[in-house]
């Protein structure tokens, strides 16, 4: 193993940087791995223009990244489940304490979980890190790296459906690629039954008209996504009686809503952090060849350049911007 | 049976005259009742006062009343499981289309649905008056016509628990019956464990510390009555991650939340809408005891002198103000 | 229209007679509808052979059929939702009496549900039949005839899947095509990732191993479609701990299985009576294309030769026959 | 603190005896609990007469004892929410794999939990022992040692009406003490609206028939708490149709059972595996007085005494025996 841990280190707002730093020894529940694949997500690129997100603050330089895959090349000596070599996509949320929400299953609210790249935490934008094993999962041979890495932010969607109670024969709207005709087009490709093209200017409840006069009928559930406040309103209104609006996008702390229209014809508004659980169905999802995420990703670049990555991310080029940490292996 | 209805009759805005009405004849599947007791709720107060609540406008003259129990003096000629004699509760909302929501059992969510004193549907503050037989309950012995004319407010609380996912062991906030120091001492008389007298001009964040410090943890859940948006904002900062906000009290069309902090501890915020499949499980709990609402009752009224009893409770004065309709027994 | 109703008509035990009966006339909240197409059931075939399932009996003429689909050429008084020249699938249970099943949304366990072609009342192989237009479900313009008379055997699966709480990433063992290759290479065909031929004399236990071993991992959900006993006792073991086992087929009425296996693990043992509420759902999976039902059909006979489509179904041949009831469209 | 930590340890079938061992040193996470008060439950008494329930056999010797609550002497150097002096409750079982059961909250399925008395984990029937500092819960001042450990037997009943979604209003039958006159007369006293004997030699229809006409409608929810099989068959014929049955007692492994009956009037089989989440919900409800076990407690010892305490037991005799291990403070 080469001594050089190269990392992508944040050390303050807009002061991004290549750095070697030394390769970690795992606990005795950790593994090491070698990194493969390593998605940049909107919050990483987020923390480095904003140097915050929220009351989360970059303080202390911080490695970012975790949308990760890589494998395994050192075991804690209490490891049972993996082995060198095993390849693994990495659950970047690991929650310390064993409260309340952990004991219950909903370990993604424990105000104690450690994440990947959200300050003080390092993430695993590198050629070597460690992790709790418990949340590394080992891919099948048919699942390639960078879906291992993919199935973070296809964690988000999956968390946002169970929170929805989407189903088969479910109808869904799904805001938030509204504006961009490209996103849209890849939406349609990868499974959108219809889209429509928001226009500056739409009112909510117009365009709530236009989508049930687009499906037919209401949609049972609506996943917003833009965090946009009209957007927010207009996915209330369109909702049919009894359904389900997701939050996933998020916007400025207080938002005004048509919360009596929500209440009285029992539409719930439930919000999503992150997720829990996912790893394995996704795994289960990827290897079937149910969901595709493959074409998500638009672009790689090797680990060096990985300022000119971030670039690419910042100024909404393609999709998805993918890492690449292996200097032998730079496969997809 | 006399040939005189005397009713409580809405004809606009202010104008509530008490009328004689020919007695009416149950359809096939309908039962004739002789109404026994029926509350005042505030919404018959406020279409009295207004005319109006939201989209529904008293166009011409209505019958008030929906909280009612009376005998069954009649029965169509399709109904089996009711005969003449029989005691019965009145739920107000009887679905008329066949629609989704009613074969899904959300049929209170049906935009068809008959509601007594919901303009232009007549109520059943009067002597006599014909209802769906299907939505009228027999009650035992040991519950009287006065707890059976309760069973309608107590549904609301029954589907507001549901929809909470209120269960044993659940520790539940009620927002709204905070600045009255009378109807805290009630709350606390029927079974409340702590009480917090809000000022007006708390913060929200302020009222949610309170209410963790007098709980030792933040509850499960929040029940909001008020319809006030600083309370409403409130609840939600006061829930416990992973938790629910119901939505009881109606304030103005749109408010404006901290929809961030529901969202990203995944609080969630669900309305009622009056309520559905309650009147079997409020007639178990009343019967068995497990529930008394008998001290609600803090005034009565014989029917002649509705006029009286609506202005005592629209000055707020008491709980429950009775209108006892049958002139041969005006008993609880 | 013409005035020749032929009628598939079972009088009793192995006496099945084609007849002309006189054409219905719809009541106020009824549909006349010309017969398209109409699928024969392995309980059509039973009630034929056998005059009797459990303690329905056949003790006068019964019109068979259920799985159907047709055209609307009168409608009833009341009726809104529907006119003439409507394409519709007919669920063929329609509850009868508004009891706390049907309010609650589970009308498929009201005591007092028509069915069509159970004892006694009338099914629809036949020329003209009338039924409940709130039963009646018009079918978009991509969805055939045959299709919408798939929609019931469609509904078996999808009320199973909804009891077993499937969702998507969700593994599920399907017990019951086990021992016909041609069904297992069928089931293969329309999206089963993995087969397993049991054969006689396999043990429960061995089987769940085996299962096991050709998945990776237990499934979360067994669906157990046979009915025989070790069958039912293998869906047991199979089952991941924390999951469902749903009995979709009818073996004898006392079972023995492996109780404490199942408690001990919190294994849950569902069954399914017929369904509710999936007509509208499986026409949104129908006309979305996500899924595919046409392959089912592997014979076709006009209503004429009712007999010989029986006897062809009796003798187990291929997986679903269709009657062609209309004499000028004999399409799919 | 004394050097002498006497123990009750069951050696072999039969062979109880009270030895002195070592006082043990809490790990990190761990606490050193002073036991106060340990209830003798009827899987103690069964490893003392068999020496092993199904596969858990008793191998080597074995500190017995897990309904136990004691005060903190000792903590663990990771261990943050207790302090030396606190008085807890022990929750018995601790998982130790973080498996996909006890990421999803239900850590009780989980195959490698550690749990008290259950071989070869030692129990804590003694008068010092160390347990997971994340599975002691603090008890507060109004809530009694011996509450404290009954909270195991109480969570028992708390998980079995989670599993059968019990909530107010359901009507819920309870099999189990039905022969004994004296435990339905404790049922009666501490809450049950009704009781039936049963006689040796009714028939499981009969009874189920004779629960019907007690009740006045088919409960919502059985729970079967005597494992025996005609009382299992009972459970599910008086069960209404689309309710659950609950299997909380155990009997042989294979059952034969009314599978059919069960499966078309959708009644659920579910059956119980411990207990998770429970111990905090319990606090609550002990802690308000909604729920009362003190009279459960019908005999007490010093721990000295353990031996006539057990026998006590195996006789049958009372409802809890209690063992005081705290030779300074005996109280409840």
């Amino acid at each position: 193993m080469e001594q050089d841990n190269l990392s992508v280190v944040l050390h303050s707002q807009g002061d991004l940087r290549l750095e070697k730093r030394p390769v970690p020894e795992p606990g005795p529940n950790e593994v090491l791995l070698q990194m493969h694949s390593v998605g940049i997500c909107g919050s990483d690129v987020h923390y480095w223009q904003h140097g915050r997100i929220g009351d989360f603050v970059v303080r202390k330089p911080m490695v970012l990244g975790h949308e990760a895959s890589g494998r395994v090349v050192k075991v804690g000596s209490a490891v049972k489940h993996l082995q060198v070599g095993d390849r693994v996509a990495v659950e970047p949320g690991v929650p310390r304490g064993m409260d309340e929400f952990f004991k219950n299953g909903r370990y993604n609210l424990s105000p104690t979980i450690f994440f990947c790249a959200t300050p003080p935490d390092d993430g695993n934008l590198c050629r070597y890190y460690t992790h709790s094993a418990n949340f590394c999962y080992k891919l099948p041979d048919n699942v390639t790296f960078e879906e291992g890495a993919l199935i973070e932010p296809l964690s988000v969607g999956i968390h946002a459906c169970r929170r929805a109670d989407v189903t088969l024969g479910s109808t869904v709207l799904i805001c938030g690629a509204d504006l961009f005709p490209e996103r849209l087009a890849m939406a349609k490709e990868l499974g959108a039954d219809f889209q429509l093209t928001v226009k500056r200017g739409d009112g909510p409840q117009q365009l709530a008209t236009r989508v049930e006069n687009m499906l037919g009928a209401q949609p049972h559930i609506t996943i917003e996504c833009s965090g946009v406040e009209s957007s927010i309103q207009a996915a209330i209104y369109a909702t049919r009686s009894g359904g389900v609006v997701v939050l996933v996008g998020l916007g400025s702390e207080m938002a005004t809503i048509p919360l009596i229209n929500a209440a009285v014809r029992e539409v719930d508004i439930r919000g999503v952090f992150r997720y829990c659980n996912t790893w394995p169905m996704a795994i289960t999802m990827l290897a079937s060849g149910k969901v595709n995420v493959k074409p998500l990703v638009t672009h790689r670049f090797p680990l060096e350049q990985a300022v000119q990555a971030f670039e690419t991310t910042r100024q909404g080029l393609g999709i998805k911007v993918m890492l690449k940490c292996d200097q032998n292996d730079q496969n997809p």
